[in-house]
């Protein structure tokens, strides 16, 4: 349940879905009382012997120390003959707590390589929640040889649960490809509502799939889904300092091994790899603080890629635009500033502004169709369309964003995390 | 009055203050019924002959019709030898209008200049308020000969109502200073609460001066202030079309003529004209949309002045950042935050974060010291500085900006404007 009365979202799907299990994946979750009480707050997943890792991470200058650590397992390889394990916490970001930081993440995996016979690199792990509060890790520590009692492969719907802040409803997607010798699965969960402007990275993520497949190729699959799914979402424009997508290959689908990201079936893998990226970055949009409105931005007609992603950035991100789309009032003036303001290369008089099928601004000016009724009528929605046409070359870029509501203000301006 | 039931700003000063008339300066305003009804929206200014005309003006790629005009017209160099004029309305933008934004313009620029005997290319406007709507200008044209017969050197008051938007209260500024010869005045106006994210400018901003100074020399002056005041407030990080500031000294004033910036006499009046300047943002900022919090945000240590403003602006336009202080919330983790996403260097454990005199966090964690209810105590003020040293170099920037609010979606989300 949500802070400030908000039970769930209302863009929220009618049930959580049913995951597919991975062939050595296990997750338990519990409440270790880290800072929320009756309520799970701790993951643990365990990933089998000559599993393949790959991950991002964010950007930002001020990371937790989780995610540093996780940054500097990676950038070993990827490769976990012996196996690997996550543990997540929530309700405690641990970040920005100086030395302390990493001594925690040290006492946590450290505690999880002994109970599961792991090397402590291979064990990563996140925490979510406040920001400059100790992490209280002997709560985790001491929870841990339950958890790894109780690892099952059924358990990723409560481990949605159980990584949850001021989420309003767990999130999952999966997709299963048909491949040469048998079929591949691959499941995935997320957590986030706020503090959503991930760049390269996003919230906390964990993809699972029974693929052989060796670490860098795994790695560069992720990357290249990026921009069309966490990369291309907003909520509120601030980036987490704990953002972090870990992607493990169990390698135990009795499908051949993909050995190459452009043949038939690395192309298939990788397909159904961002379509379940892309499902799970809707998922985050849909739980926005306070979204009552799923809004599409798709700008084509730029100059570059680049100017598109500015110019559906500026969009996304204008808190007149999301408040006009709360009011449901079809104000394209709004859009002409966001374009403005952008700093991509546009002229005025190319420009056309279309919500759904309705063109609303044309040539410089408002269509000479245009019906405000009916693009009254259009913002009532709860699903929109917002296009940009720039007429100016073949950039392109589409995101996804949330309106800005009260409901944001309650949860924010007395949530401390 | 402003929309959604609110009266006036609780930052807002407690009456307008007593502006000294500036020689060769007269105001006059009217209700034209551009769009709003029962409230004046049309101000005339003419500006006596020998006058000197600077400016500066929004970088939005999609800028009103009248913006583009002005630049124009600037252009030529800003000497006015016949005199000037500004007209200007409020209620409609007269932005993304087409071609016949540009007619709007013609007609109403080319009435003033026939009704006061002045070159069309001397008559500057600004339009502001609804975008997208075509400007009904022979309203404007219609109520121009009853102005020029009410001009009045005393008519600067009402020129700040007619010109105001979402506002609650007229803005005014001046500064007097002594000269050899005699005294220098500054009197200044400015309308401005939403949509405030200045690039190269802001708002609708009109100062009068009686010096004596070139056109060059007082384009300089102007430009040198900018990064000091319109260009460090922002309300909601969205950006005009119409933003504009127009500069004009009358050389009516007794004192000697100013001859260079560099000077004691260059330097006294840059200093003042830079004060005005401040002070006309500081109460766009306390006029901010919703806002009931006025705050500094003090970077100091960065790697460069642009990283230090990079920073700033990452602070001031964050939503969560702006939502805590809404909420009375010491939440200095939304702070880290902010600074990580920046995208200037940072290294965590040399930042230091102050809230008033408070240090909240140091060596890349919370203060030794930190005393959560002597911070949420500070947070109840209605003026806060917050204050980040990044421990990286000596770059700074002082940026103003207000809180987010319950009373910013009110406005916002039901007000096409």
């Amino acid at each position: 349940m949500g802070k400030a009365g908000i039970t769930v979202s209302p863009l929220a799907p009618a049930s959580f879905p049913d995951l597919p299990r991975i062939a050595g994946v296990e997750f338990a979750s519990a409440a270790a009382g880290v800072k929320y009480q009756g309520r799970t707050d701790l993951t643990l997943i365990r990933i089998a012997k000559g599993a393949q890792i790959a991950g991002v991470f964010t950007r930002s200058a001020t990371r937790a120390a989780c995610v540093l650590d996780n940054q500097a397992k990676l950038a070993g390889g990827g490769d976990a003959p012996d196996g690997a394990a996550i543990i997540v916490n929530s309700g405690n970001a641990n970040a920005f707590t100086g030395a302390r930081g990493q001594e925690s993440v040290d006492a946590v995996t450290g505690a999880v390589a002994l109970a599961l016979g792991l090397p402590a690199t291979n064990v990563y792990s996140s925490s979510t929640g406040v920001i400059g509060e100790p992490l209280p890790h002997e709560r985790i520590v001491d929870s841990i040889s339950d958890l790894v009692g109780r690892l099952d492969p059924a358990g990723a719907a409560d481990a949605a649960r159980a990584i949850m802040t001021t989420d309003t409803f767990p999130k999952g997607a999966s997709a299963v490809i048909a491949a040469e010798g048998g079929e591949i699965r691959i499941t995935g969960i997320a957590k986030g509502s706020g503090m959503i402007a991930p760049d390269m990275a996003t919230m906390l993520v964990y993809i699972f799939t029974d693929a052989k497949i060796s670490a860098p190729l795994l790695q560069d699959a992720l990357t290249g889904g990026l921009g069309s799914s966490f990369n291309a979402i907003t909520v509120d424009s601030d980036t987490s300092t704990s953002d972090a997508l870990l992607l493990a290959a169990t390698g135990q689908s009795p499908a051949a091994e993909i050995l190459s990201l452009d043949d038939p079936a690395g192309r298939a893998f990788t397909r159904a790899l961002h379509g379940v990226m892309r499902e799970l970055a809707h998922l985050v949009v849909r739980d926005g603080e306070g979204a009552t409105k799923f809004v599409e931005i798709r700008v084509t007609g730029a100059a570059s890629d680049e100017d598109a992603h500015k110019v559906a950035s500026a969009i996304a991100n204008s808190p007149l635009v999301k408040t006009a789309i709360a009011g449901e009032d079809a104000n394209w003036g709004r859009i002409v500033m966001a374009v403005g303001k952008s700093g991509a290369a546009a002229d005025r008089d190319r420009l056309t502004i279309r919500f759904g099928d309705m063109v609303l601004a044309e040539n410089g000016w408002r269509a000479p169709d245009y019906d405000e009724q009916a693009a009254s009528a259009y913002m009532k929605n709860q699903e929109l369309l917002i296009a940009v046409d720039m007429g100016m070359g073949q950039g392109a870029q589409t995101m996804w964003t949330c309106d800005l509501t009260h409901g944001y203000i309650d949860i924010n301006a007395d949530y401390r995390s």
